[in-house]
């Protein structure tokens, strides 16, 4: 809980990227006394509906800014997210065992995480969320708790404000050990509304309804079957 | 010294500014036995003078790749470099003593050294090569040892490549407790031509002239004095 004493809230950088866990994250962040001001990326993806949704849950839910940062990923190369690769229908004990998905992005997080880092600083902000998650993506190196530890300790040997006493940073990620299913109820129980996100790799192109079939959909699925409720957002048929 | 026992040698990812320092790294890079593939940003800088410098030793150096990711730092403010606010001329006992010069730009090394990451992923390479300094320049929180060492361990917690065992990740800051002058001694014995390179932070618009007074003017006349060697590059008259 932040100190919300003061006429001020603190202000806290919120990396949105318009799916469900950054969305939950956001409503989390407010809840926990904070002015969210969410930060987007378009890094190459193979649709602007991801950027879409990260506009319309930051205007729904009234953030205090939101800045969308462009760079290209595509230049490097290295994953189905940015580059040619298919994306993979199903999970396949194939893509289980060897445990990091193909979907994986080198370095993203770390780069998102840059990003927040700097913006964070020039708020005058110490607090950076983010959706990582361990149970359900656990293959992504970058979503473990003790990555998340080596980027709080190297921040705060990084910045300015960190180095001078100013503001210490802290890296929330209020998701990483919970399930989908988890996020989800934590979501509805604060009145997030899941029809804005997007949390599909491979959405149509003209609807932009979600396949239904990747990982990220069936890891939406499950997690919404499981608490008895239906996933508002639609699918193709 | 890299292992050039087989038939390849093997890649390093080098920082590139188009700088002094960053050139004086890539002729260290190759020197230690890699195949420097130069990554430079254009990240809202106030003149594209860095990025002709970075592009025209790229090309005379024969690198095995250069790559130009651009993004926008003017989107947070907060900065000499990116911002608006003027570049500070002379070095003032004003300017030293509080530690941190207003040139400062937040976490931009963080950043940079990010994208690094991402791209020696994708290139195999575990190696990365930046020119940060902790002593002309130590003002700037993220060029201490103590920054790089917290960045490399985070690294090395956060790609597939290192987390599965491949490939370790070490970032080399040969320069980091080099004085300006030793610096230019170190890149003359090895054939660096500085005519090509741009430190200035305001060269003059039309001839990219040097502006001669700034903070990093200042500096690298002073180590090519301490050299007895004249500077190759214009100043304004």
């Amino acid at each position: 809980m932040a100190d919300t004493t003061g006429s001020e809230k603190p202000k806290a950088v919120v990396l949105l990227s318009g799916g469900l866990d950054s969305t939950t994250v956001l409503a989390l962040a407010r809840e926990q006394g904070f002015l969210p001001c969410a930060l987007t990326f378009r890094y190459g993806q193979r649709h602007e509906i991801e950027i879409d949704a990260a506009r319309k849950i930051a205007r729904a839910t009234g953030v205090e800014a939101h800045v969308v940062v462009d760079f290209d990923l595509r230049q490097f190369g290295g994953s189905a997210l940015t580059g040619d690769l298919a994306v993979p229908k199903g999970r396949s004990a194939d893509d289980m065992s060897h445990g990091i998905p193909v979907t994986y992005v080198p370095a993203r997080n770390t780069i998102f995480l840059s990003f927040a880092l700097a913006w964070a600083e020039v708020l005058g902000a110490g607090d950076i969320f983010a959706g990582m998650n361990a149970v359900d993506y656990s293959g992504y190196p970058d979503c473990r708790p003790e990555y998340i530890e080596a980027f709080e300790r190297m921040a705060n040997l990084a910045t300015k404000a960190a180095v001078e006493g100013q503001q210490r940073v802290r890296i929330h990620t209020p998701l990483i050990r919970l399930s989908k299913a988890e996020i989800i109820r934590t979501g509805l129980a604060l009145g997030v509304d899941y029809a804005l996100t997007n949390s599909c790799y491979d959405p149509a192109p003209a609807s932009g309804a979600a396949c239904g079939q990747c990982d990220a959909c069936l890891l939406r699925l499950k997690g919404f079957a499981e608490n008895g409720v239906a996933d508002p957002v639609a699918y193709v048929k």
